[in-house]
């Protein structure tokens, strides 16, 4: 590997291109350092790319007399994001940087929950008439032009009361006659969100219907804003990162791995690992339990790893997949029996292949080594026998929970693989233990 | 929870939205059955939304004769995605349904790898010349214009050998004065693709510039096609659900969950099931040399689950963290140090605050049930002890595995936590006796 570099002096030596790539990379002051030594508009472009918290660290680093241009660059729902990261002193003084009209719409934005599609919405948009023709509509939309409609190719038809009746695309108003009005020609079959719709559902509304733009309208169908995919990417990324963590058990890093100091991260994952460690501490009095047994035979203590670790691993493949199936829409609650059948036979199935090859470890063993003395065939089926259980029973568990933690309104994702397997350490102890009783009992126990 | 649904007679009752959702929780013949009766219009509305492996299942289900304007419907990149989905006696049989230019463009789009840009591009877009005035060009792009470029704001400016010179926006275009050339107002900083870019890469390009569309060109400069973000959507979706089924320790899904067989689910799963096993098996082994120490003291053997699955607990954040921070683009190969750096003193402190609760979990018993004898101090310090060398090698080798993966050209994600807990159940055993060994040798051992 390449030895570690020197994380200083980059300032000098980047381009805008580098800089962009090599953003989160830097540590605070190099990056204030490198923005800072940038030629305005090149700065204006990064700034412009940058995530919201980092905008708002930039805006803040800046002279107060220096502030209002850069707050000014960005349309409004990415300013009431950038509102969102600073705390509440400077809340204020930022708002009273913007104009009026943005300043409205900026307030009006920042009444919606940050990931709902009121949040995520542009409150501008390109507006026209029905009773418009082709022409007097494509004069209005000269009027309206700015910057930041500029790459969206559709206006959006309203009556006088702001209801949405339908879209047109640009190229259709000059495809179409002139003096032919825009009621004939637009699209009525649109698809729109309310706007507390939650930012994943909306993903879904995007993939279902393949659109670049959602229309978001309030209870009474008054149209309040668009929705664009490129927002939407962003969530689809946000929420796989989340779920990623998740099922990783730590909490959800609002930050870029590097970005965190030390100490937040161990913030952020103590307190998963204290859970599941005292979870798990219940197996040391489990096994305490059973302390008699493993003492008359000690061999029995030998596979305690092997069959615990193999329910949590057939667990956490369960929880993992009907996790990101019902992130993705295709599992949903109703089909929590269709799963568990499927899951039932699959972990009877799986379960039954590492019996297999455990019995054929065991017998392998004791004819090369003789390690596990003369009744090794009955503890080969006892590890067998728990196999199956312990794999059918870390399947269910982790493919039912997260349909329970739903059921309960929270985050299916929360059922994480280790969590998972920390449940289905003990139960697997158990099941491991009973079957020794059973099948070892009045032989070695 | 609702208690389970029938699955059958579905097709009578559902409309086209019901449909559309119901899509991916419908089995084969259900699907085929409720497509067949929808009105024509509605029927292709749905069949252009769906992925290219229904597409060609819907198609093959039909008599050839009527197999013709279905294949038509659809954009030459999508109809290439379709084409790779059936078996190699259809796929000729296919092409020859389609109009000659668009074969020929499926023709050139089946010779890139389906995850290239080269693979995802449209080849598809409206162009227009540099020396034309915006008149001129508005007349152009009129005779260009069709359903499948309707709904994208830019042309392409190209030179007569079909290199691109920069991109203007229809608003643009109707916004200038009519007599002005497009060279004077089109865009010149253009971000753009090789055909070879990686999907992922691709995807990262998307984000760093927010774009709703890259141009993709070989090696010479000619313009080959755009790729559009509603494809990016999907590319970040499909990466994200790669990791996440890899983290949870099993082959990647090319399908939604219910509808892969059980058959299926249990090949996919088996194999790394059976991987982690053998490894895990060596646990065993592990156990057995220090079999003697167990006899000794029973005791011993109680914490060894709560000891060995700390150590994947804390590999399996370490390892997530990285693995999906390296799919951001976050972290790069040449960031393992400081990454290392970091996980040795994340690891040292989660460590050493699981040997409190530890310790306290040990008195604490010892207080109440009197389970551990005379040497419970001496039993606690080696879980201490043994607790914080698990946790920080976990943190270690589930931190550098994805570097060492990556460097070897194979995909990060393999490392899962289930991977990464199997390799660390084994050293964290021997760390664990190792230091009952020498806390508790000569008093217990």
């Amino acid at each position: 590997m390449a030895p570690p570099e020197s994380e200083s002096n980059v300032a000098e030596t980047l381009s805008i291109e580098d800089l962009r790539e090599a953003w989160n990379l830097l540590v605070h002051e190099d990056r204030l350092e490198s923005f800072h030594a940038l030629p305005r508009h090149e700065a204006e472009d990064l700034y412009l790319e940058l995530p919201a918290r980092d905008q708002a660290e930039l805006v803040l680093s800046l002279p107060s007399q220096e502030r209002r241009s850069w707050v000014r660059l960005s349309p409004p729902d990415d300013v009431a994001d950038l509102i969102q990261e600073v705390d509440s002193k400077h809340r204020e003084e930022l708002l009273q940087l913007l104009d009026e009209p943005t300043r409205k719409d900026v307030h009006a934005l920042l009444a919606y929950a940050e990931d709902d599609a009121g949040g995520l919405m542009n409150p501008r948009y390109t507006r026209v008439r029905p009773e418009m023709t082709a022409d007097e509509a494509l004069t209005y939309l000269r009027r309206q032009a700015s910057e930041q409609t500029a790459s969206r190719p559709y206006a959006y038809v309203l009556d006088p009361d702001q209801k949405l009746r339908g879209v047109i695309s640009y190229r259709e108003l000059f495809l179409m006659s002139p003096t032919e009005q825009v009621v004939n020609r637009m699209r009525t079959d649109l698809v729109t969100a309310p706007e507390s719709m939650d930012q994943e559902e909306l993903s879904r509304l995007f993939a279902a219907n393949r659109l670049i733009a959602i229309p978001v309208l309030d209870s009474e169908g008054h149209m309040k804003g668009i929705v664009t995919l490129d927002d939407i990417v962003d969530v689809v990324r946000e929420e796989a990162t989340e779920d990623i963590q998740k099922i990783g058990g730590t909490a959800a890093f609002d930050q870029p791995y590097l970005r965190l100091t030390v100490k937040e991260m161990i913030q952020k994952r103590a307190p998963w690992l204290a859970v599941l460690f005292l979870g798990e501490s219940m197996t040391a009095a489990t096994m305490g339990y059973f302390e008699q047994e493993i003492a008359r035979a000690v061999v029995l203590a030998l596979f305690v790893p092997l069959v615990i670790s193999s329910g949590g691993n057939s667990g956490g493949q369960a929880t993992t997949l009907v996790i990101r199936a019902m992130s993705l829409g295709e599992v949903r609650l109703r089909d929590w029996w269709r799963v568990m059948r499927r899951e039932v036979i699959s972990g009877l199935g799986l379960g039954a292949i590492l019996a297999v090859i455990g019995i054929a470890r065991i017998l392998l063993w004791e004819a090369i080594f003789h390690t596990y003395g003369a009744h090794h065939m009955r503890i080969a089926m006892t590890v067998a026998v728990s196999l199956v259980g312990v794999v059918l029973w870390g399947t269910l568990v982790g493919s039912m929970l997260p349909f329970i933690l739903r059921r309960l309104k929270l985050d299916p994702a929360t059922a994480s693989a280790p969590f998972v397997a920390t449940l289905v350490d003990v139960t697997g102890l158990i099941i491991y233990f009973t079957a020794a009783r059973v099948i070892l009992g009045g032989v070695l126990l």
